[in-house]
């Protein structure tokens, strides 16, 4: 049996585990009547959005689906047909699991303490981070099994990466508007205009920000990492597939050096699977150890026994050991990337913005826009190293194969993704529930590390990004035939000012969108407080009518994601055949290098407001509680970073590479 | 007499004219006792933040000589000592001017009313832009009849304009930090937590405040606009030097074409001076109509005549009429981005920043954000329509010529930007020395239609130097003989991350640096009032402290800006020495496209925070009024905007000339 066949075949078994540990998940204990009530709304609600948003999708799937075939060939069209079904399963299975993960942390909290809290969640997690790493294996498996191994053919796999990032935008955008309107909204009015606590039942739009984790944070953070991950593989087969005599000389001698070359992503995907499987089993060993040890030891588990299974692969194939030191340089600099994403968002820069709170609002963002500007810089350096070491082991083809390895155990580092958002969850629940400080004081320990896991995954998902959209640039260029895209030609400088315009424009229309959408969450959740009477007073008996907040982000999500996700697709083509081929060259550069400096200001000034806010609250200020001035300047930090990292930052990173996609799609057409 | 001859010579005769203007400004009534007291303070302040500056500046200056004399040539090394001190004579020739009439105006004002003001602080402007303009083509002049002509020497003269552009990076960095630094410190403590008017004479911080608008305003802004003026004649020329066969065959046919290709700037420069002075002279009949419309009228007088007689002067040196229309592309951008900035920071943006007040400074700070990042779209691509025109009339050195055109006017246009500080200053004095109402209505809108000047003036600012930047960046690539810089090319893209790095790196050093000293600022101003009895209630004879704050301001200015100007000289060189000639490319690539999207974002942002604020307060927002919650939110808005738009922004302009001119000037050792 050839290799190839093991893909489907083991991508096959993946989803069958991420079935069974659904399951698993779902026969754990799910606790009282009051947990069940709430559960059961988070759930109803995150499920009904995505219903909605996923007919939205539709229309848009199949419109792109006849444009496709009439404009390329059929074969292109159902590719992407597979890669937008693809990514849309991985959505809904992770979302279904972590909807019923959260409840049952919960419980588990209560009833059995820590580890088996930690368990149940990551077990949870582990359903979208198998679900991703075995659909993606699966699809590209398959279509590679069609079109794979012949140059020819070979260019119709590219349409699974387009409809797997057109989802991905969609997604992202739409949770990321749902999530911060529902977040802000719910926070202006509860915490600092009413003076009520976090996920306090009485506030309307608790339930709509809980679902907006799930929405946001599940399903946009899983098709984001769906979509690198089956981004890099195919960028990587195109660069294999055009690759000249001589990219093909550095990478071994053998006479089947070419076809050897395109299955080695293939090939390293499978292998990451397997060590993803060991990874995710080996949290049964160390789910007794401290929470953030022992999800850190799992992905190095994985990514461990990856690399030397890697290294093999490679001398079976009779590739040279130049393609390992690339992929080695991706993994490592997609860890540094975390370090860096972690020193901005718990260290010393997060104590200078806390300390310059104590001036008021203006000097708390002032410093927190400066931390973020700051924070671009070794990010940059890492990514320039990690290029310049994989080009020199093994050119263009380097660069492809470094975001694979950077991404072939995306098995366990999704799973740790996805870990967080549920331990948030279970920590609202427990709030609304009443469950007492023991059981929130687990949730909140589990919840603290989530957002590390989260920082550092958000580091990694554009450090990937950043390596996947170069991998599909060269792929871009080798497949138009361009041997040069050269910036003295004004063409190339017209493409690269405007790609460059496009992050700043999204990042405004989605920024803008979460304060208009916020802005009536405000208004709603004002008037049910000033309308209902006893509401805010917590008299027994009387409830909120949360499916309104519900509905204002539901309804706010879907119609602003469209205009973001058409730009991106059409950018690219208005560009292509109205200033050449050369000049989308200059678009994609552009876009790529102002789409990963905002996503990194974005994220890491996001995250360095938040955890400033948290800094105060724990008292590492001297002089300085929880409702005092500073407090109140770092809230509002908080506040302004919400959409920054959770919002607009991300979108950067699925803009950069569907414009990647869409152009090497339309390659062809080009020549 | 050869035409180059005309250049210093007409330069000496404007440089006389701008004597002369100074002399009539300083005849004019200085008022009483009070008023010249404190216009004394702020001129002694200005005139010793300049000594101690430029004395900062001799040790680089020195320094630098010697390593391009050793490294390079002796002749470059002159050039740059003589772009140097040229620079430093405009900014010292129109800070004197400018401390001189602030004074004068508030006396015409309060003697003769709005004409007489208007003229006055007109006048005091037009020192300046006289100086930038007649010192630019004297400095220019002379190097071009000693280098010019011969392709083999002509690379000389690009000394010039690096000594233009290091001298202004220091003073746009040194004097945005000072600036800013008073400014937020003095309103933090003045405005919000005293409670008392802007530029009250109990506030310590208010000296510092007006040295600063002059510090950063007047000298900062020349120091950018002479650059950009240098800098855009002799990357034109450097082109034309250069050029080989094929562009030479676009621009005409005469056998002198190349040397007239390369006479071209420099006559242009000396008819747009010519009709400068026209402009200027205008006023005189002007005056008297509406000062916006006759700001107006100025500017447009002279841009007219200059279009007429440079479709003349190309006729005559036997150049085709495509050149012709690059100017006018170039004009016609000019103008175009300077009215998307008005609208951005004038029109509805604003109102929309206004209505988000109303839910609290966290989603004013997030729609004023997304307004920054939403108004780098159209003068994107009124610059890309520009390269567009320029490029396909008259080739690479249409992009050149096309700058040319933008800023040959500068005499005027400098002149309109110089008087805004000017107006804003004795709207200051008038308020210290207590002249009253009337007074404060005449020079509270000279000083709001300086506003309104400073935001057009700042859009073009940043499009000049983006086709500054261009025509610098095709100079170097002429240079080093490099037909193609390759983005395929993995060194490029480098290249291309960490140039659009630095221009994020540099903001967060120059917004941290205001944040810091704006914190030792309030700390002074507290202690005073808290030290000084008698002085928040006002009571006679007790005063404060100034010297203190503007000690403060200098000291942080002079450190922090050590850093940012070293980063921009040696990056350049760095990256050529280390990753190549062509990485050079990638580098000034990356940090033009990151630096005009930041230069954009933060100055229209910082633009449209500041005029929301004054929405508000004149009653434009239904409901809210100076002193409610929206205002207060407005406020926070406006304090980060500050180092935005004065500090951070107009950086970046500078930033992205200064590595172009360096990567220019060490060129001969790359090739």
């Amino acid at each position: 049996m050839e290799l190839q066949m093991f893909a489907p075949i083991l991508g096959a078994v993946g989803f069958v585990i991420a079935i069974v540990m659904y399951n698993l998940v779902k026969a754990q204990p799910v606790g009282d009547e009051k947990m069940k009530d709430i559960s059961e709304q988070i759930h109803a609600g995150a499920m009904a959005f995505l219903g909605r948003e996923y007919r939205v999708l539709a229309i848009f799937i199949v419109l792109v689906f006849f444009l496709i075939a009439i404009g390329m060939s059929f074969e292109t069209a159902f590719a992407f047909l597979g890669g937008a079904i693809c990514s849309m399963t991985c959505g809904f299975i992770g979302m279904k699991a972590a909807t019923r993960a959260n409840v049952r942390t919960a419980e588990a909290a209560r009833q059995s303490g820590q580890a088996k809290a930690l368990e149940v969640s990551f077990n949870g997690g582990a359903v979208m981070g198998l679900a991703v790493a075995s659909l993606g294996l699966v699809g590209v498996g398959v279509a590679y099994i069609f079109f794979g191994g012949d140059p020819e053919t070979s260019k119709y796999i590219n349409g699974f990466a387009m409809g797997a990032s057109s989802i991905a935008l969609f997604a992202r955008v739409g949770g990321g508007i749902y999530t911060k309107a529902a977040d802000v909204g719910a926070d202006l009015v509860g915490k600092v205009e009413a003076g009520i606590p976090e996920d306090d039942p009485r506030n309307p739009g608790v339930i709509a920000d809980n679902v907006g984790d799930c929405v946001g944070d599940t399903a946009g953070m899983g098709a984001d990492i769906f979509e690198s991950y089956v981004g890099s593989i195919i960028a990587t087969i195109a660069i294999a597939a055009a690759a000249g005599p001589e990219l093909l000389a550095k990478l071994g001698s053998g006479t089947d050096i070419q076809s050897n070359a395109m299955l080695l992503p293939l090939a390293l995907a499978i292998v990451g699977l397997l060590f993803s499987f060991v990874g995710i089993g080996s949290m049964k060993v160390l789910k007794g150890l401290d929470p953030a040890k022992a999800l850190h030891y799992t992905t190095f588990v994985a990514a461990g026994g990856f690399l030397v299974a890697a290294f093999f692969v490679i001398q079976t194939l009779g590739i040279n050991t130049g393609v390992f030191w690339a992929i080695l340089a991706g993994t490592l600099a997609g860890i540094a990337i975390g370090q860096v994403t972690e020193y901005y968002t718990a260290h010393s820069p997060v104590a200078r913005i806390a300390e310059a709170s104590k001036t008021g609002p203006a000097t708390n963002i002032i410093h927190g826009l400066a931390v973020g500007l700051e924070s671009t810089a070794l990010p940059i350096l890492i990514i320039c190293v990690g290029i310049f070491v994989a080009n020199y082991c093994a050119g263009l083809y380097g660069i492809g194969i470094a975001a694979v390895g950077m991404l072939a155990t995306v098995g366990v580092t999704m799973t740790v993704d996805a870990y967080g958002p549920i331990a948030d969850n279970a920590g609202g629940i427990s709030e609304m529930a009443g469950l007492g400080p023991d059981v929130r004081k687990i949730t909140d320990g589990l919840d603290a590390i989530g957002n590390t896991t989260a920082a550092i995954g958000k580091g990694f998902a554009i450090g990937s990004a950043a390596l996947t959209a170069l991998a599909l640039f060269s792929a871009y260029a080798t497949t138009v035939k361009l041997e040069v895209i050269n910036l003295i030609n004004p063409m190339v400088v017209i493409g690269l000012l405007i790609g460059g315009a496009l992050p700043f424009f999204i990042g405004a229309l989605t920024m803008t969108s979460v304060g208009r959408a916020a802005g009536k969450m405000v208004d709603e959740i004002r008037r049910q407080f000033r309308e209902i009477p006893g509401l805010l007073e917590g008299k027994p008996g009387v409830k909120p009518e949360p499916e309104k907040c519900v509905d204002i982000s539901a309804r706010a999500a879907l119609r602003e994601m469209v205009l973001p996700g058409m730009v991106a697709v059409i950018a690219p083509v208005l560009i292509g055949f109205v200033l050449g081929k050369e000049a989308i060259g200059g678009m994609l550069a552009g876009a790529t290098l102002a789409g990963v400096l905002l996503a990194l200001m974005m994220s890491n000034g996001g995250g360095a407001w938040d955890n400033a806010k948290k800094y105060i609250e724990s008292g590492q200020l001297d002089g300085e509680k929880k409702g005092g001035d500073a407090h109140a300047a770092a809230v509002i930090g908080d506040t302004v970073g919400d959409p920054f990292k959770d919002t607009s930052g991300p979108a950067m990173n699925i803009l950069i590479k569907l414009m990647s996609v869409v152009s090497l799609v339309i390659a062809p057409l080009l020549v």
